[in-house]
């Protein structure tokens, strides 16, 4: 069997499968695991502390183009993609580590460009780059690595979710992949409308200030939008056991993708790459968050039991009826290095 | 100016520099942080402990080739490296991530088998492989993080060289060179040293046993040899501000190098991949370690005041007279990818 037979999800699992079959929990460093392999972070106990560490890479012709992203918004997405991981723990990000993959006939202006777009957004977060690699590389290959630790004993994780949940969503889903159709495409949109749509694909900020109010709210259960709305509620159902029901007219559709983009619904259920926040807990707790968070939250759905029948994930329209929806989201694998550019 | 004309160690330098540009050393994180960009591995103290991580890269086509070696040695060596790395810093491997960038038409079963062999390596250090990243690229790049924490207050660095201090090296500079022209060569070697020379090159043994002992011994200088043996000796000239004195005829050399292989020197001065331990120390220091090391350990020569003139690292034969050696090692920048295959 081919990896893109068995997909980006698959290969996840069979990587988590074959590694745990030759470890051995009775050892050390394994006691010490909070959450290891299938979360947004991985997280383990260091005396007091505990500690967050995640890892993403982006590959030159598949999650970006260089005749569409400067040097330094590259820098800054890098980074920003690693640090929403550790938002999605409910954790401050501390260190870094950089790995370069990249040609030699580069040039070193381009590089110095990166460096500054990464360490525009490390300065928001106080993160200290602390050490890396470099390497040659037909293409580019940039992969960060985030060490940090979380507020306190609490941790976000996908497999906390109960039926009875609320689900809630951070932002606008499906504003990146819009910004990504704007930038592949022929449509001319008016100067603040391209910029803000630029930006929400190139120049994503993490949710790191909105997970410390999550915490702090009591909500326990999240994920970041990566990979898509329907695929990332997905990974919640899947880790926790449990169904999800989300109501098509209450996804929030940013008014100028509503306007714009005649696909705007399939944008919002499955682009991915908005690095916004999708969080349950219940009623109260929800309630309570939306009042504290100063970005949009928009409840749009409930945690079920697990219905096993069907896909996890239901999404219903304005009249109960059931939409037919896949799991939705990328996967690379599946769509191929050719298809490059797509989140 | 290119990427190529800059090489790997002006690139590191250029993001050092660019990346110190940009922090505050007066943020909580910078102010915990023992050892930055620069040395085997990044250092840090939380709380009562000292943490260590370091990162590196292996790209198809320029650090290994799927021709020669097998899927299951990849992944025992993408972890070697790293662990080595840890080594040279004297500490304990704890904690692995593993970003694997990949083709989608590779077979899942030969992800199997490197999940084996780094797996069949994890075990025997107790690491614990907790968290990753998958991703579609044309071309295959692993890219393992390792955490680990120093052992008690002591880390072994690059900047503590002294003049004085003997310069010692563990087992046989240039073996892995070695065994990587036999694998691309057409010279038939018997069936013991063949298997030697593949094993020195395709599976590498970290040498974190034997940076317990130089630690426990007072060694508080250390490189692993990645690069070549003047190349990384020129590291802890670099970071020490002090020069090297060594002498050709003490290097030591495998029996089966020097038989077989005419440039058997130049190998062993700038054949890299060897991950031995290259450290210096007081020569009561160096007695000692070497009486408690049961791996072959060898004095190559003196560390001696920055000449600042010349190179820092000046090799000598047998009669005092000064060899002409550049500083050495492999540039994958300044040698290209097409030259794929090179330490």
């Amino acid at each position: 069997m081919k990896v893109s037979d068995l997909g980006e999800f698959g290969l996840i699992n069979l990587i988590h499968k074959s590694t745990s079959l030759y470890s051995d929990p009775a050892h050390t460093p394994w006691q010490e695991v909070l959450v290891g392999i299938g979360d947004d972070a991985a997280a383990w106990r260091m005396g007091d502390h505990i500690l967050l560490a995640t890892t993403d890479t982006l590959v030159q012709g598949v999650h970006f183009d260089l005749g569409v992203i400067t040097w330094e918004e590259l820098g800054w997405k890098a980074l920003a993609v690693n640090l929403s991981d550790i938002a999605a723990m409910g954790g401050v990000p501390k260190y870094a580590l950089l790995s370069l993959a990249l040609p030699g006939e580069l040039e070193t202006a381009d590089i110095s460009e990166f460096i500054k777009g990464m360490m525009r957004l490390a300065r928001e977060f106080s993160l200290a780059v602390i050490g890396g690699n470099t390497a040659a590389a037909p293409n580019v290959v940039i992969t960060l690595t985030i060490i940090g630790c979380s507020r306190g004993e609490a941790i976000l994780r996908r497999s906390t979710a109960r039926a009875g949940d609320q689900i809630a969503v951070t932002g606008y889903p499906g504003l990146s992949a819009a910004g990504l159709e704007m930038l592949g495409g022929k449509t001319i949109f008016d100067p603040e409308a391209s910029g803000m749509l630029r930006r929400a694909h190139l120049r994503p900020t993490p949710r790191i200030e909105e997970s410390r109010i999550l915490i702090e709210q009591g909500v326990r259960t999240a994920i970041d939008t990566s990979d898509g709305l329907v695929a990332d509620l997905d990974h919640i159902c899947e880790c926790s056991n449990v169904g999800a029901r989300i109501s098509i007219d209450q996804i929030p559709v940013h008014p100028v993708v509503k306007t714009c983009f005649p696909n705007h619904r399939e944008l919002a259920l499955s682009g991915g790459e908005d690095y916004e926040l999708l969080f349950t807990a219940d009623q109260a707790t929800v309630a309570r968050a939306r009042q504290a968070l100063s970005c949009p939250v928009t409840v749009i759905g409930d945690i079920v039991e697990d219905q096993r029948s069907s896909s996890r994930v239901t999404v219903i329209d304005g009249r109960g009826d059931t939409i037919s929806c896949g799991r939705g989201g990328w996967d690379h694998f599946k769509h191929g290095v050719a298809k490059a550019n797509h989140p």
